[in-house]
């Protein structure tokens, strides 16, 4: 007898990566039930860790390549090949080439930052044999609409004077026609999938250069700019391409590549846990467990809402496995995911600390965590209260009869 | 199918009495479970708390009455009747009588303070028919050895001249004979128990005198002054009485009234919690038990010696009743509670926090941890493994092989 757990967190902001906590977990789980069986899913978002999580979980490969930073400079980049797949699968993360983190802090400035880097990526990885590319889009620095990218794959996009425009998201201002022909013919015989942020659009008030153009150092009047910018290469999209896709789910993913990725690398674009378990074949994974384990920073009345907790508990309610949460901060509301799949969650704090300790010790404390909650639950394992006679009548109701009767 | 859930814990020192603890516990697990039927063993220590502890879980009585406090004025004091007993049982705690709490800071001096109220409590249990007497030790104000609460049932301890001796610690000093012929008759009818810290002994470098003299008030020159008065008191009994208790468990609880319960009183003395648990009647309830659920303040290396958690699961694990702990502070060593019968530990912190916060809200935390460990055992009832088909090939046993095979 032995059970089959599947780990599916989420990382811990500002503390742990997604594969730290997927091994804090495991660790924790083995001392508790030595002989249990793990299966490990690790939720990554698009950004950072995205090819390191992915290619450590199924055992695939890095590669490292320079290709062209945000800023124009030579940058060390990656990409991965995922392990065991049946057909050749690259998986790419945008902020490799243009995350903010490339960005030096003094020339943050998303009018100019490129996308050129993730193209040269995409291209290294059909070089490789790569018949299927996932990317991931998050903690990106640029604002370009991915055509930085589109130009590294073979498109021109061309002022008035039929002159390439400039790199940067500013340059979209003077584009005045998008030539696809010279597109890497790769492209259309391979799947491309893009894991996104689902609520990020290309324009509008809740577009990419208002919401997230000032994080990446864009003046209120170079925000107005980018906006300007990228309606006009929507526009020219439009036109030119066929394509409307300024407030499509997922167009304004990392300064808006999602958009250009639709565009220019016939990509699909998708709710980024949904593709992330597609290509982990979470659905079979979860077939096979016996409970599910899963946990983020913290859990509570938002967690419904998209976060990894629920988003993977929801999927083991539909098939009946008990989902467990483990969670840095138990917040208010948090009753609210026993709707939305969890079935019973625990704290990693075991005493009061201060966050900054907490944080020091995540590793360690959600270790014990995943130890501890697992013990509590092998109890539940030994309460076989089918087996036993109902006792309903010896025993005393709480409200009821609340008093002992004694006897000694 | 409903599950028999004996709750046995102890007070949080500095936040929540007992009964508190019990109450919190019983509701969490309500909200988790509501068809469970709760038991309940609120494990007193002998302090205060102890008679109204054990009247609220048997639905006993409580007697108000006004004795002799210990600085010889009269308070308000009280013992109770068990309820549900075939045999009259009081119940007395002796800080209702004599406690330190009783005793004006300013007068805070055990050389004078005196348990006279104590004899004035079993007398007045007597005198209500009581056929059996419970007594509980802990939280006092005096280190007399007990010799006032003989006076008050009757004995004559006198002096050289053969005047009685006076109140207080001090007045053994000129102790010359003890006559116990003036005893209340009734004492040699009835069975009287006290509960005390069994490592208290009455004379000595670990006596009452030493351990627990400053804190009751005694400058180190009176200490020294308790420690002789409490030997010759030592060697009356012994000489007069035929008893050698000096350096006998419990006999230096409560300022030594261990020794006088035992030497005038007709008082067995038992290890606290033992006594507790059988006049609860532990064990049956125990055995009509699924789950045991215990608590403490902190949950430590220093559990398994002698702390309420694991005095109660020691006794669940013989009987092969799985057993829980719930904790404001889980510390360090506390994986050795493992082997002392506790089966799985949880704290009521669920967030970082101060240890002020934590107190301030330890209802409610507590509350909610009951909660949450109960609904991770259910999580574990629902690992119906023996039902399922053991499927270790199909899973992967981490270490071996953790890499996951993609199909999609």
């Amino acid at each position: 007898m032995s059970i089959n757990v599947l780990i599916a967190p989420s990382g811990f902001k500002e503390s742990l990566d997604v594969d730290d906590v997927v091994e804090a977990i495991s660790e924790g789980v083995k001392r508790a039930v030595p002989d249990a069986n793990l299966m490990k899913a690790p939720m990554v978002d698009g950004g950072e860790g995205f090819t390191k999580g992915l290619i450590e979980a199924t055992g695939g490969s890095l590669h490292e390549i320079v290709v062209t930073g945000p800023v124009g400079q030579p940058v060390d980049s990656f990409f991965g090949f995922l392990g065991g797949q049946d057909v050749p699968t690259a998986v790419i993360e945008m902020a490799a080439a243009a995350g903010l983190r490339l960005v030096p802090r003094d020339l943050r400035d998303p009018t100019v930052t490129t996308s050129f880097g993730v193209g040269e990526l995409i291209r290294a990885a059909l070089d490789s044999g790569a018949k299927r590319i996932l990317i991931g889009c998050g903690d990106s620095g640029i604002n370009d609409g991915g055509a930085g990218m589109a130009q590294a794959l073979g498109a021109r996009l061309t002022d008035m004077r039929g002159d390439d425009i400039a790199l940067g998201g500013a340059g979209l201002a003077s584009l005045a026609h998008i030539d696809p022909s010279g597109l890497d013919p790769r492209l259309s015989r391979v799947t491309v999938d893009v894991a996104v942020n689902w609520h990020n659009v290309l324009l509008g008030p809740k577009g990419v250069a208002r919401v997230f153009g000032p994080q990446k150092g864009a003046s209120p009047k170079q925000v107005e700019q980018l906006e300007q910018a990228l309606e006009t290469y929507a526009e020219r999209l439009r036109i030119d391409l066929g394509l409307d896709i300024g407030y499509v789910n997922g167009s304004g993913a990392s300064g808006g590549l999602g958009a250009g990725l639709a565009a220019f690398a016939n990509a699909t674009l998708h709710p980024r846990f949904d593709i992330v378990m597609q290509y982990l074949d979470f659905e079979a994974m979860l077939g096979d467990a016996d409970l599910l384990i899963t946990a983020e920073g913290s859990l509570d009345s938002q967690s419904p809402y998209g976060k990894v907790p629920c988003e993977v508990a929801r999927r083991a309610r539909e098939l009946g496995i008990p989902a467990i949460a483990l969670a840095g901060t138990i917040g208010s509301g948090v009753d609210r995911t026993f709707d939305a799949g969890i079935d019973a969650f625990a704290s990693i704090i075991k005493r009061p600390c201060t966050l900054e300790a907490a944080i020091g010790s995540a590793h360690k404390l959600l270790r014990r965590a995943a130890e501890d909650a697992m013990r509590m639950i092998m109890v539940g394992t030994r309460l076989d209260m089918q087996a036993r006679p109902i006792r309903v009548s010896t025993a005393m109701p709480f409200g009821t009869q609340s008093r002992l009767n004694l006897t000694n």
